[in-house]
């Protein structure tokens, strides 16, 4: 990832990557389907730890305290990368490639979650409404996060993002 | 679009389209920079209806209200395309290019909404989450209406979605 931000995603090749981690292409892609996934090595970690913590939260939370759960957890996680996570964030920002695939990766997300949401009994279509809402407050507490200067955390963040998208939601 | 339809996204191309449209390659790039595009020629139309039913919306509606008036709109206008939207879905969830375009798509008219709440006098981070909310309810709406077997419009289902999103938000 340093060589991305050094040098830009685009001008960066596999064969520049492979030659940095000291592997040879042929080991990059057995680990990369392509250059864009390096970057997305830890989606799968933090889809497996949202989805865990909201499948056991306890019974008695509503469907979206539950999915709040989950967000502070993974904003836990994420603050403890708090360096990597904005570099990264930089990276992704500044190409339309990027961007595309960052945007993927929350669909399925938000699919992964609404799949818990309904293990948890909730049926259709207030599930997917719900790991919808649950997205939007991750993507809005990160975009806060990102641009942070009072040093606030994303768990915080996350927390306060989840309590405005209650107030707008029943504002009438 | 037809074309897509017969013979998949990914094996027809832009000689085929110009052909069939009667028109060269070069004039076909001059009107869309690629042959995805072709498929989301009507989302500067849908944003522009979008954002300009929320930005005339009465001011005595509060700023979820007030997107769905908008979305209101966009079902009327969808609705009135019924068979084409369900033949364009089907060709782009048959496609993961597409289906990123898309998102590119939704994401861009996230931005242009949030953009017109601002206007209204909300502050951020609620106009983002209003925006947030009210994308969230346009797919779960739209999605449900490209299944729908029992002949519910649009409009209606934009209506309802909102209805269950503010249900799940309000639960505590």
């Amino acid at each position: 990832m340093a060589l991305y931000g050094e040098c830009g995603f685009d001008s960066t090749t596999v064969a520049d990557i492979a030659e940095r981690a000291g592997l040879t292409e042929r080991t990059f892609f057995r680990h990369f389907p392509d250059k864009r996934e390096v970057l997305f090595d830890g989606a799968g970690l933090l889809q497996e730890l949202l989805v865990t913590t909201v499948a056991d939260a306890p019974e008695s939370l509503s469907p979206l305290d539950a999915v709040g759960a989950g967000l502070y957890a993974v904003g836990e996680m994420l603050q403890e990368r708090r360096e990597f996570s904005r570099q990264r964030q930089a990276i992704i920002a500044a190409s339309a490639e990027l961007r595309e695939r960052e945007l993927i990766k929350l669909a399925s997300l938000s699919a992964a979650l609404a799949d818990t949401v309904r293990r948890r009994g909730v049926p259709e279509p207030d599930a997917s409404l719900t790991a919808e809402a649950g997205i939007a407050v991750f993507r809005i507490a990160f975009e806060r996060w990102v641009q942070e200067t009072n040093g606030r955390e994303l768990p915080e963040l996350m927390r306060d993002s989840l309590d405005h998208l209650r107030a707008v939601t029943s504002e009438t």
